[in-house]
């Protein structure tokens, strides 16, 4: 149970701290600018991007890679802390190329496409050249069960016509965007097995019959890269356009999961940990009836309780991501269902605190805090609500119960009669 | 970060576990019945000890010894999860010759005790051939604060002359206590550096003068072992019963805590353990309403959240005594402050859940739910209550915050006048 | 909706307060002492129920009375604030004749004894002449579903023969509890319907076959009247034991509900404005680190909600109370569902709050607190778990919720093209 | 103690609640475009107001009023459950002339304006002619201390002399904005006492030097009738545009805040109202594994604690509102607070449960939910933060524990030797 990342990974931590502080936060009000007025803010994001991979810091998050794809070849572990950097800056990940769903995408495409799928997708993908979206969720049905998915994936001679809406499609709007992966049913069979009925179809934006019809606003944030609600009205591709085999897809989504949702907790961490500072530094500065507010008990606690629960829960994320190093991303599925829950409740708790150090301020733009907390309510749905991962966790755990069954019995001290006493 | 248990520490797990499944566990009932009788269960305790020390599962808590000492020289972080099991029976730790306070008091003589101490007290501690106690917290005063103490250590000739009154004293009323290490204010002029005032009198129990006044009921647990008020009244001892030298108590003291607060809380966490399977047990066998309690989604959610919240404080204690074994016991303070607060609070927490899937059975002394929970709540006081560790750490964030002032800066993004636009 | 008092309930307020002031809190230190020692106080309580009933503050419950029934025949409203006073010593009510179970005992048999009935039990009940018990919930199930219980009432000839285990039956330990009130299913016929199979059979205490086999801790608490298991084995009593008809026990019982919890959720409420006066008091006294405790932010947050959560608590059982009153107990039922959720959460964290400001002292028997925070958690059980009340809240809540589907339609504010803009 | 409203209170409330389903609701859409275009919607506003009007729904919160003022003159307890009903759409309540802050400056008007004063400015408001805004939090200082305050309010010669910086000014942009009320400090002489030294100014929106700075978006709202930072510079009004006189701006401001917070409070209770109803209604909709939400206990749970915590904050509410009218704004003071800190956090509360119960469309605009929650976070500072209102209530027990103490000393049971036995 080694948490410490290699002394590679290590190594990389100082000159992205010293990349995020030099070079992206600067150019940050710039994002923002852009970002506000509805543009995407390419040209600051581009020449970081080169910068970034001249510096060695690019697609960082890919343990394997082939010899021809650029990369860190970095564990789950190793990139860990790197991550929790890159997340202090919501949109810094970009820069480094480790910003999902492309992560999710590229690692797809890296186990599971032809060598042609391959050449098309992959490699601008992990050149940074183009950028790429996931469609799953579907607005009319619970989609945290995927069986319920209506999307359809139809077998016509030579190509696939699909057919279906989308919608939280992240990534749709940003102008790089170029491609689609869609899952939808492609064997509504009564007797195919529910797993088995999802195949994964790599769409190209620019497919006639493919709509985006909005940019959907999430927590009234306008997501400049979009979290879009998608129409697929009878896209028609050749058939070479299907990632892996009929029926793989829900397979193949279910590999994609462990470890982006590792990246996302990190980043979510370093939310919490950039709040924690700006909380600890406003309680520093500002005066209320006479005293520091780091004076009151009441923020100390905020402060404290805030530093406890992101200690806690950035061990639990370099837990699981260990296991999922040492073990395969399989074995880590309940801890990666515990991490996906844990981290998206610490975020709210503590920016809420944060924001009440804050006071009005923290209501406005002029601090990250009002986006970052409203932004936290979503994480309880994003990769799926609380409500699936906590069923998750307790059908584990009953589980256990059942194989153990019994052993406890001792512990439950029944009532003897008086003749049982001492003195027996 | 490596939190993995040593090889030989791991060797040691399996064998403690099945002795406490084996042994401890079959003589439980035994055990609680003399207690409820009023009467030490020495008849339960001794003949397991000897098994225990014959098994080599014996002293498992001190990292380093006299080669004339006997003991297992286990690291901190070896024999967190030691600890853990043991916790699992209230009075299990006695066995393995590591029960509070006597490890603690061990642990001090080990590092303080002249050779006739050592002779007299330490060596027939790690035998187990007698108890001790420490008596600190003082009924008049917040004891959280030990410049408050009232208690005396006064030189008289060749003699100390002890004069106070203490309460919460565990194991004074266990029938084998010999010792009790008293801290007392031996310096009390104006002037004295606050830390440096205190020392450290070993005394005899049977000394003239010392009389346990009472065992107090703690959450109407009257301890069989006892939580005693005692009062010292003219108590003379010569003057080799002062550990190490004058002023030093409170240096002493401070010394003692940190692998204590360890043990204490990977104990909890067995507890919660236990609280959890003997919760997900009752959930599958006890129905309502038609359904197993564990098909309905709130007690799923209480599982849930109980195995996720006793995974995270076991890793943050695992990673407390990782830094103490690494860096010493002084680096790792605010760690064991962390430690302390968040396992006490989990236990109510988790022992709460589990009471609520027993229903009314959850109040009854047939389980030991009733009893942990209750007892839970007098943890939040053992070795400081809550706010003096909320305190200690938020402190430490702030001496940080205050090191990287400003560095922030730009994550405060200050509205700036449209001029300030994209094309300007 | 006017929850003020009548003036004749008003004018009682104080006199009761003085009489608690004066006569019952100068006794309570007696009555403990009794207690501890294992001997029921009736020393302490028979001459203060003499002189409550000579000062006219005697049955101060039953809103109706025959001519020949003393009592003062207030509304449940005008009871409630009563009540409250009461709740601040925990054997207080029985001065009064106010005590459960006797006051739903009494109202049960006040509503549907036998005139011989009527004057076997009620009225010595009435006379403070004797106790009794009502014996409902079995160890084998889950109770709070009647239509699970085990025990069973057969009609022999001219007599009804009783058999099953109860548990958790208060007041059977009492030295002058005559009668146990057992509920049981006298009608098993597959096709009886569910609630129309129970009957309630008044059981003199020394009839043969009643074994009080036990009187069960409840949280380590050994309640001097005792919550006792009694098992009732081949127990043979005349055909005019039976109360009301064969069958209508379960319709009778649940008539005895509404006003019980009340007096139970307003005793509660008393014991957490006493907690809160004891927080403040000390709160103010107790000094920490150079302060006093009252000038924590953390101390006053704690204060502070406590008195917002007790005055919107006591605001919901007056609530309750008045419609019940005014509406008749049926009507009411939701809401004292919620009264007997709310208060008894309520206790316990009021009751941690306070324990927290008295500091170890709290964990002791030096204060009421710690006995009165540990019953508390046996109240989230009494007259049912929190489970079942949430359940039939949020079942009425749907109900509501279903008869008024689609009218909220508007609000749900669907997303239109543009082309719906506002030029459109 | 009686919260019923006057039977003509109670003859309002279907009328208006008719009026907000057959023309609020349905306009609902119709403003939200306009609003998300940017431009105020006095298309949708207007023609509202006249139909209330002459409805007779028209300024519904001033209890007193002239001959000549328009409004139906409800004491608050009985205008209170009207304000619920306009809660549920968060524009309504303009449309019956008794939005915030025109209620507050309308009410201070009544009170302290001169004939003419009132002429120019009182009238047009109740005519609902125009609307104005209240100028008080500052972005440089803990404005919950109004002492901090730094605008300056100067006479010099026949005139006064404005100048300072305010923000969270809402209304301000309003197209029928004409009227700020200023505070700001007359007396700054050091010996000033500190709540003597403010002043409050009537200032024309279109008096030279007042500059609307911008219109600060809250949480990520950009409301369209703004919520703005004001500068004003060497703004000079002649002498009678004071407001009262010179060191009474203080307390008139006092004044002004009890009767807001408890429309502030139900407008609130409103909103949970509706949430509650939209998440049982979905509940009942919408399937998942199986099952409907409905039926799972989680859902049940947040649905019935909404529906407690909604009654009992309503309760609190109404409760305050009987007070004032009973005994007067200053003697519910501490009530006022309560109401202000639960029903606040009462909001996020109930609105992240209902959120959770949509699902991923929670997070759209496509529901209220999104909107409402994030909205709820600023609610806990507006009227001033949580902390200055739990600091007041806090404070007045404290005052009341003084008064009363050492009447609980006989409930601290000191623990006494053996000899105070039971038979001693």
């Amino acid at each position: 149970m080694d948490f410490a990342p290699s002394p590679r990974a290590l190594a990389l931590q100082e000159p992205l701290r010293r990349f995020m502080q030099d070079l992206v936060l600067p150019s940050h009000g710039d994002w923002l600018r852009w970002a506000d007025a509805g543009a995407y803010p390419l040209d600051v994001i581009e020449p970081l991007k080169a910068q970034a991979r001249a510096a060695g810091l690019w697609n960082l998050f890919l343990p394997e890679l082939r010899a021809d794809e650029p990369g860190t070849r970095l564990a789950n572990g190793d990139y860990a802390p790197l991550a929790e950097l890159m997340g202090r800056v919501p949109w810094a990940s970009e820069v480094f190329n480790c910003s999902a769903p492309d992560t999710g995408n590229m690692e797809l495409l890296h186990r599971f496409a032809t060598p042609a799928q391959r050449q098309r997708w992959l490699l601008p993908l992990l050149e940074g050249r183009m950028r790429s979206c996931f469609a799953m969720s579907e607005p009319d049905v619970a989609s945290s069960d995927p069986t319920n998915l209506g999307t359809r994936i139809v077998r016509e001679g030579d190509a696939y016509v699909l057919n279906g809406r989308k919608w939280f499609t992240t990534g749709a709007a940003h102008p790089h965007c170029r491609l689609a992966i869609v899952m939808g049913v492609s064997n509504a069979a009564p007797d195919a097995p529910a797993h088995q009925r999802h195949s994964l179809l790599l769409v190209p934006m620019d497919a006639p019959g493919v709509q985006v019809v909005r940019n959907i606003p999430v927590m009234a944030h306008q997501a400049i890269e979009g979290h879009c609600e998608i129409v697929f009205q009878g896209v028609r591709v050749s058939a070479d356009h299907l990632l892996g085999g009929e029926g793989e897809g829900f397979a193949m989504a279910q590999a994609r999961l462990g470890p982006g949702r590792v990246h996302h907790a990190m980043r979510t961490i370093g939310q919490c940990e950039l709040a924690l500072e700006l909380m600890a530094e406003r309680a520093l500065e500002r005066m209320a009836f006479g005293k520091h507010l780091s004076d009151f008990t009441n923020v100390q606690d905020w402060i404290a309780w805030s530093r406890v629960e992101i200690d806690q829960a950035r061990l639990l994320v370099l837990h699981a991501a260990w296991r999922m190093d040492v073990e395969g991303n399989a074995a880590a599925r309940t801890e990666v269902s515990a991490i996906k829950l844990v981290t998206a409740q610490l975020q709210t708790r503590v920016l809420d605190r944060a924001m009440q150090v804050f006071g009005a301020a923290g209501l406005t733009p002029d601090t990250p805090l009002a986006s970052l907390w409203s932004w936290g309510r979503a994480l309880r749905f994003m990769d799926g609500p609380d409500e699936v991962h906590l069923r998750a966790i307790a059908r584990q755990e009953l589980v256990r119960s059942r194989a153990h069954r019994g052993e406890n019995v001792l512990h439950l001290r029944r009532w003897m009669p008086p003749e049982g006493g001492i003195d027996g």
